[in-house]
C-alpha cells in the first residue's frame, strides 16, 4: 500500500536546496521538501543579547514565520492581532536551540547570528525543513566570517538535520506531508547530528498514546531520513567543506 | 554518590497534594514537588472556542504563569512587556495537549474546561507538576459535572502524570530540581498514562547530544516515577473514584 | 442584627499572617482576612527608576494582580487582552503611594523595593489586605538590608495598615466582605499609621451620596480596625522589632 | 500672606465656561480654571456595553487625556508606548463614577453617553475641572435627548462639581494650582452635589500624614468651593434649566 | 454656480491664526480654516533620535491626532485599540517630511523639534492645515532658539504652506471642506514654498482616474491658494520676521 | 552618461513575472524588477468588512511586508516591536486604493479579495512592483470567480501598473534602483491605467523642491514606463484575456 503521494513508508520527499536565493544576507537558501518551501537566511550582527554580556561568547537565535497564504486558508498576520502565535513561538525556540547545540559559542566570538525561516508554502514539516535549511545558512555565514578572518576556526562542530515521523493508519511513516500529518495518531519531530546522536526528540500522541515499540520504530525511521538529509547538506555545501 | 538533596537517582521529591486550596473554582489543588509549588484550578464554562462550533464537542485548554518572585531573581510580569513569554506559551500548549489526550471531548459536551496553573515557587519541574496537578483538578471538575447530571458519564479515560528526567554528571536522574536541571546535559519531560503508554516525550540535548541507550535509560526512569505519581493521584482522588 | 458572617458591625474578619510563605524573596507573607488571601513578596534590586537618577534616594513600588480564578467567575489574564486592567492600575498606585509614605527614601539608598501583591482568593478588601501585608514584607526586606549592613538604619518610620468600611442597609460596617461590599451604598478605604494619622482616604458613594456625619462615623470605625491590625503586624514582626 | 497667584486661601481661580466649543458633539464645552483648560464633549450612542445587556438601563463612561504639550515638559502619547498611563486610567474611572452617581440610568434608556475630557493646558486640578465641565456636557446631551423625545424625563438628579484642596506650608488652600500642588503635604479631591452631600473624597498624604482636624478643615473649604462652582454651572445652563 | 458654503471655485476658506494658544510650548498656535481647527505646538528637546547620532545635525518630527469627537461620529482613541491608525501614520509622516524640507538640519544643531498637530474639529483639510500651522510654530521655536543664542542663524530657509484641491461635479475646487471632499472624484494635497516650487504632491483618483490637463488645472489652483496662505503666515509672524 | 546599472534614463529594469509561484492562493505571482522581488497572492473570502455591510458590494484590501533580510541590514519584524511600521501602513493603503480604483465593487459581490505583497528582496520600487504584480493576481482571482460562475462578469475595468521616477544628479530617471533612490532629490511614484489616465501621483522633494517643468518631465517618463509594464501584464495574462 503506497502513500498519498506514491512514496514508500521510509522515503523522504524530494529535497531541493537553492543556495544564494537572496543577495543581501550572509547566508541564504530556499529549501524545498516536496511542496513545503522555506526561505532561510543568516544575518551576522556585531552585538550580543544582554544576558550574554561579559561572557566572551556569541549567540545563535532563530525566527520563524509563515506568509499569510502559505497555507490552504489565509492566516492573519501576527502584527494585526498584536500577538505572536503560540505555535510560532514554540517553533522558533526549537530551531534556535537545535542550531546552538552544534556551535561553539566562544569560537564564534561576541556576535549574534540570526536565522530567519520564512515559510513560503506549507505542506507539513516546516519546522524540520527550517532546521535542515537553517543549518546550511549557518554554515555559509560562519564560513564567511572565517574567510574574512573575523574568526580563527569554524565554530560549527558537525552536521545536524531534522525530520518528522509519525503513525498513520497503523503504519510508521517518514517525512509526513500535511495530509498525512493531519491524520497521524502520533507525530514526532527528531533532530540528529551526523554521529547519529539525538539533539531533540518531540513526540506527541494527541490522538492516541503510543508504546515503547512504536516509539523505537519511529526513531529508526527518523535516523534513516536524517542521515540522508545530511548527505544532501554536504553535497550542497561542497565548496565550503573543501575550502577549509 | 547521593544527589544534592540526598535522594537516590530514581527517587521522586516529596509530593504533597492539597485539595480545595481555593474555594471558588470547580477544581482547585496546591501541588508541591519538593520546593516547587503550583496552584492548579479548573474552571467550567458553558461555551466553546470558535473553531469547535458545530462539533458537538467540548474543549480543554490550559494557562500557565509564574508569580514574579517564584524564582531566585524577580521576573517582570508579561503585561509590563506586552508580550507573552515564549517559554510560557510553549508550556501551556503542552499542558493543554496532554490533558486533552485523556478526555473524550464529545462526552464532555459543548463546554470548556480551563486549567490554570500558577507557579507560586519554582524549583524545577514546574511544567510536569502542572500536568500532574492539572489532571487532579480536571477530575474534580468532571466529577462535579457528573454529579450535577450535566454529563452522563465521566469523560476522562484514564490517568496521566508527568515527570522530568535528565543526565547530570553522567548519571541518569529522576525528577530534577533546579540545581540539577541547570547542569543537565540532557533534559527530558515525559507524560504517560496508567497503561504505561506515552502521551508526550520532549528530550533536549542543548549541552550535548545523546545516544539511543541514554534515551532508553531515561524513559525507564520516567516510567517508574510517573507510575508512582499516578498512585498518589489515585489516593488523593479516592472520594471521586469510589463515588462513581 | 448580625452580619452575614456573624460579626458585629465593628469587628474585623479573622486575620492570619503566615511569614516566609515562599523562599526566594527578601520578604514573603501570606495574609488572610477571612476568605481573602494575598501573597505579598518584597524584592530588593540594586537599581532605581530613571526619574530618581541622581537623587541619592531609593524607591518603593508595588504591583497587584489576581489569579484568574481568585473570584467567583474566571477573569481573563491581562496579557490575553494586552491591557492592564484599569482597576488593577489604580490599586497598585495606591499600594505604592501608601508604603512610600512611611519610608525615608534617602535612608534606603539607591535601590528599589518592589512589593508584589498576588491575590489567591478574593472576598472583598484585597487592596487593604495588600497594604497591610505589603507593610510586613517591606519590614522584612529592610531588616535584611540592615542586618547585612547595606543600610545604616531602618528606613521605615512607623507602622501602617489599611481597612475598608462602608454603609450597608443603613449600618456602618468595618471590613466589608464581598457580599457586603456589593450592596454598600458608600464604600471607603482608609490607610492610617500607628499615630492615628491618615495616609489615604478614598470614599465613594456610587450608589448614593453621603453626609459628613456618616463620613465621620466611618472614619472612627476605620481607625478602630486599623489600630487592631497594627497590633497584629507588631506581633507578627516581634523578631525584627526586638533585634533592632 | 497671599498665595502665589494673589488669591486668598479660600478663593477659587477664575472659571470660564465656553459652551458649544466644537460643533459635532451632543455636548461640548471649554472649561478653564485659571490656566487649566479642558475640552469636554458628550457623545450619545445607541448601544450599551456588554455587561449592561438586558438591564434596560443606559451607561455613562468617561475618557481623559492630555495633549502632549499640555504640560511644562512634553509627554509621550500613550499610543507610542502602547500603554494607557496608570494615572489616566485612575482619573477616567473617577470621572465616570462621579457622573454616573447623579444619573438615573434606567431613565436614560439603553444608550451610552461618553464624556471625553481632553486637557489642552494643565496647571493643576485637571481631574476636578473635568468633572465640573463633564457635568455640563452631560446636561447638554440629556437635554437634547429630552427635547427630541428620545427620553421622557431628564435622567439627571441634581448638580455635581469637584475641586481640589490641600495643605501647603501649613495652610489649608482651596483649588490648588500646579505650583501649590507640587508642594502640598496633603492633597485632596472632593466631589459633591448641590445638597452638600459627598460623592467622592480622595485624600492623600504622600509627603506627610494628616489629622482628623486638618481633614475636616479641608472638607469645609471644598464644600465652599464646590457650591460656588455649582452656581456657575447653573448660570451657564440657564437655557436648559428654564426650558424644562 | 456657487459652492456649498458660498465660495467661488478658487477661494480659500476663512483662515484664523491665533498665536500663543497654550502657554508651555516653545511654539503654539490655533489654526482655523473654516470649521477645521488644529492646535499646533512645537517642542524643543536637547536630544536626537538614534539614527542621527554622530551626524552633528538636528531632527524635525511630527505627530498628528484627532480628538475623539472632532468628527461627526466619535472615533475610538488609538490607545483603546492598541494600534496607531494607518491614516494617522501616513499624515504625520507627510507633515514631518514637509517641514524637514525647509530646515537646514545642521544649522539646527543636535536637537529635536517635535511638531504636535491635534485636531479639535475636522471639516476637511486637516493635514494641510497642520502643515501650514506647523510651519508657524516651527518658526516660533527656531526664533526662540536664535534669540537665546542657542543657534547662530535661523535654520529655516523659506516659507511653506499646504492646501487641498479636487474635482467635484466636474469643477476644479480649491480648499475642499468635508462635504466636498467626500464627493470628489479626484483629491489632491499640495505642499509648496514661497518660490512657487513643489515640496510634495499627492493626487488620488479613487473614484475616477484623471487626465494631465485636469492635473495641471489643479496644480494652478493649489499654487494660488498656497501663495495666499504664505502671505497670511508672514503677517502672523511679523514680529519674528522683523526682529531678525 | 549611463546609469549605475548601465540603463538609459528612460529604461525599465528587466521585469520577470512568474505566475503560480505558490499553490494555495487564488492568485499567486513572483514579480521581479531587477533585484527587487515581491511575492503577490490574492485570497478570496466570502465576507466583507463591517463598514461595507448592507452595501451589496465587495472589497479589495492589501497587505505589504518585507522579510527581515530583504534589505542590506536586517529589519526587526513588526511583531517584535508590537507596532506596524509607519511606512508599511502607508504603502499598503496605497496598494489597496490603487487596485480598488480599477474594480467595480458591486460586480464583485459581497466578498473580499486580499492582496498580500511580501517583499523577498528589496532594491527600490517595492511599492510600485507590488501594485503591478498585485494587479496580476487580482485578475487571476477574478477570473477564477468568473469561471466558477460566482460572478457574472469580470469586475476589473482596465489595466493598471505603477513605476517610480526621480531626479538624480540633475537627470530625470525612470524606475529607480535603491542606489539611485537614496540619492534622488525628487522621488515620485505614479499609478496609471491603460487609458494613460492617472490613478495616483505621489511626488516628494525631501532633499530639494522641484519645479512644474521638472514635474512634467517626470510624468512623461512615468507614462512611458507604465505603458510598457501594461504590455508585459497583458502578455503574462494572455490565457485569461483570451478565455473571456
Amino acid at each position: 500500500m503506497t502513500r498519498i503521494d506514491g512514496r514508500t513508508n521510509d522515503q523522504l520527499r524530494e529535497v531541493k536546496i537553492t543556495r544564494n536565493f537572496t543577495k543581501y544576507a550572509e547566508g541564504s537558501v530556499l529549501i524545498e521538501a516536496g511542496d513545503t518551501k522555506v526561505i532561510c537566511t543568516a544575518t551576522v550582527e556585531e552585538k550580543i543579547p544582554p544576558f550574554k554580556k561579559g561572557s566572551e561568547e556569541g549567540w545563535i537565535t532563530a525566527e520563524y514565520s509563515m506568509l499569510p497564504r502559505a497555507t490552504k486558508d489565509r492566516n492573519m498576520r501576527d502584527i494585526n492581532r498584536l500577538k505572536l502565535n503560540g505555535r510560532t513561538s514554540e517553533i522558533q525556540r526549537l530551531i534556535g536551540r537545535a542550531l546552538r547545540s552544534i556551535v561553539d559559542l566562544s569560537a564564534l566570538g561576541e556576535r549574534t547570528i540570526t536565522i530567519d525561516c520564512d515559510v513560503i508554502q506549507a505542506d507539513g514539516g516546516t519546522r524540520t525543513a527550517s532546521i535542515t535549511g537553517g543549518f546550511i545558512v549557518l554554515m555559509e555565514a560562519c564560513s564567511k566570517l572565517h574567510k574574512n578572518g573575523m574568526i580563527k576556526k569554524m565554530p560549527v562542530n558537525g552536521f545536524i538535520a531534522a525530520v518528522s515521523v509519525g503513525i498513520v493508519d497503523g503504519r510508521e511513516l517518514l517525512d509526513l506531508c500535511y495530509a498525512e500529518d493531519s491524520e497521524a495518531k502520533v507525530d514526532m519531530n527528531i533532530v540528529m547530528n551526523d554521529q547519529k546522536q539525538f539533539i531533540e526528540i518531540q513526540g506527541t500522541g494527541e490522538q492516541a498514546p503510543f508504546s515503547k515499540d512504536e516509539f523505537n520504530a519511529l526513531l529508526a525511521l527518523g535516523e534513516k531520513g536524517i542521515q540522508e538529509l545530511i548527505v544532501m547538506q554536504k553535497m550542497a555545501l561542497r565548496d565550503i567543506l573543501y575550502s577549509k
